[in-house]
């Protein structure tokens, strides 16, 4: 009922009132005065007026389990929502929910994570009310080869959501950052579960960190990372944030598993990549090289023009853009 | 201390004296009594006798963290043992534990799974004392692609360990069961949790379930499914047969690092195989075909002389062997 109750306050133009409320869901008028006291409570401006009812006067940027349920607009992805006020990490909590079993599509929130993971295991410092970090849980039936494919979907959803809301260009640093005015703003860390004897998924969960509300950076990485507030100059509604990413995401995933390939978004993608027809260095287990960097392929992999070996195709792994955080 | 006390007993023909045993570990003749006391209470029969000291007169079939840790003598597989009397499955406890941070090489043992899985997940009821259920905790630096062979080193390595103990003749059915007298023994249930851009393995869990002592088996699978007791005709020791397979397990493990490939094990691996050179149906997720099984390849995989098609390798799935479980 919160959730609903919610979701009317904010379409609505004007007051609306508690009678009216009281009947759409069969309760007393006390149930509904102590659902307005809950939302208040949560950091919401709600307007009461004797006769005329209730009215939001003012969204904060709250998170809550009903504020981004009430924001979700999709058939599937984020359907269901686990919201956590301050945890070690959603990418943790969503592995052990996906163990005990939460449904495809079950999107893990924080406000705060305190052991949130940057690529290579760092620990990334983060204050309340200033991220997104969120994880989706997706039970896949495609081979376990297809999965590097969504950390790519989810660049690409969390791409166009960005400039849906913003206005900014929202590029992707392939595999798995976004990068506005060359700094880093978000980054992605997808991590699978399968079975070995079956070749089958059990699960793939996908950790999206947007750096939202943030307004400075420790001087390390000031100069390679950024925010959509810093870049936009405005503030952005995080439970917004949220849903217009699932519902991007759903959009490509839906037309991901009809191919299972990139054909559908390829175009598109390739359009986004920040290293499209710039130099990259291409960290290889077996040795470092530096080509030209020519798009991903229909599977996802990097095409890397270079001097010695012609195309070479990367698979996963450290690939730096010429011009980029500290690359020159 | 109870872990030495309890491997001085049982390599000891005689009795070893109390005075000894405090001076061994500088403790008094009390704290050696309890740890003694502690051991009956296990299960264990101890003799003590007066200005001679303690001596083991029998040894029941006893699993215990101190038990399995007095048996294995390996340098890293299974040198850290977690026990459980009873728990849902020790595959489940596996992944917690490697989340949490368990060490590579890291032995979950229980006396009795709740929640035990079979293949397509049907779940396995089991009597106390009945079985050795284990899962063993890897963390391999090599590429994910190479983690499938590990369940085939398992098999052979819990081939091997059943024909040392039981001089019963164990065939590897590929990729995952071992086959007594054409009967099903042994399952093994592989997981990987790995991350998707960085294409590396977090863990791999080898859950490794053993009918040991099994004196009879439902209706349904008593035409399929055997013990080494019921071939044998021998109750076997379970923490025995637990280090004796750490033990192959590690030879095969070290073996494989170098190579990360099946070329070591290849030719024992082959011709341990049950279906080799005999008639297999490959149910393919595009269609079902049959064809004889030629052996495995240096990387895992099942070829399978086809009349259409020639040889084919088959990288996962179900392949049932004529003559075995009901195919013929």
């Amino acid at each position: 009922m919160k959730t609903e109750i919610l979701t009317m306050l904010r379409e609505s133009d004007g007051y609306i009132s508690g009678q009216e409320l009281c009947e759409r869901f069969g309760v007393t008028r006390a149930a509904v005065w102590k659902v307005m006291n809950h939302l208040k409570e949560e950091g919401y401006e709600i307007d009461s007026v004797q006769r005329r009812g209730y009215r939001l006067k003012a969204v904060p940027d709250v998170l809550s389990e009903s504020e981004i349920a009430s924001r979700i607009k999709t058939r599937r992805l984020g359907r269901k929502v686990v919201y956590f006020e301050e945890t070690d990490s959603t990418n943790i909590q969503a592995k052990k929910l996906a163990e005990d079993g939460a449904v495809d599509g079950t999107l893990v929130v924080a406000d705060m994570q305190t052991a949130g993971k940057g690529r290579r295991g760092r620990i990334w410092q983060q204050r309340p009310g200033t991220m997104v970090s969120m994880t989706l849980i997706l039970k896949p039936e495609f081979a376990p080869d297809k999965a590097s494919m969504l950390t790519l979907l989810a660049a690409h959803s969390v791409s166009g959501a960005i400039e849906k809301l913003t206005g900014l260009q929202a590029l992707i640093k392939w595999p798995n950052d976004i990068v506005i005015n060359r700094k880093k703003a978000v980054g992605i860390l997808t991590e699978m579960s399968l079975s070995l004897e079956q070749d089958s998924i059990h699960y793939v969960i996908v950790g999206i960190g947007i750096n939202t509300n943030i307004t400075a950076f420790p001087a390390e990485i000031q100069d390679t990372a950024t925010s959509l507030l810093l870049e936009s100059g405005k503030k952005v509604s995080r439970s917004e944030l949220i849903a217009t990413v699932m519902d991007y995401f759903e959009k490509d995933y839906d037309l991901f598993l009809k191919t299972e390939d990139m054909s559908s978004i390829l175009e598109d993608y390739n359009a986004h990549l920040v290293s499209r027809d710039r130099e990259v260095r291409v960290l290889d287990p077996k040795g470092e090289y530096t080509g030209i960097s020519r798009g991903v392929d229909n599977v996802g992999q990097l095409t890397v023009e270079t001097p010695e070996n012609g195309i070479v195709r990367v698979y996963a792994g450290e690939v730096s853009v010429r011009g980029l955080y500290g690359y020159v």
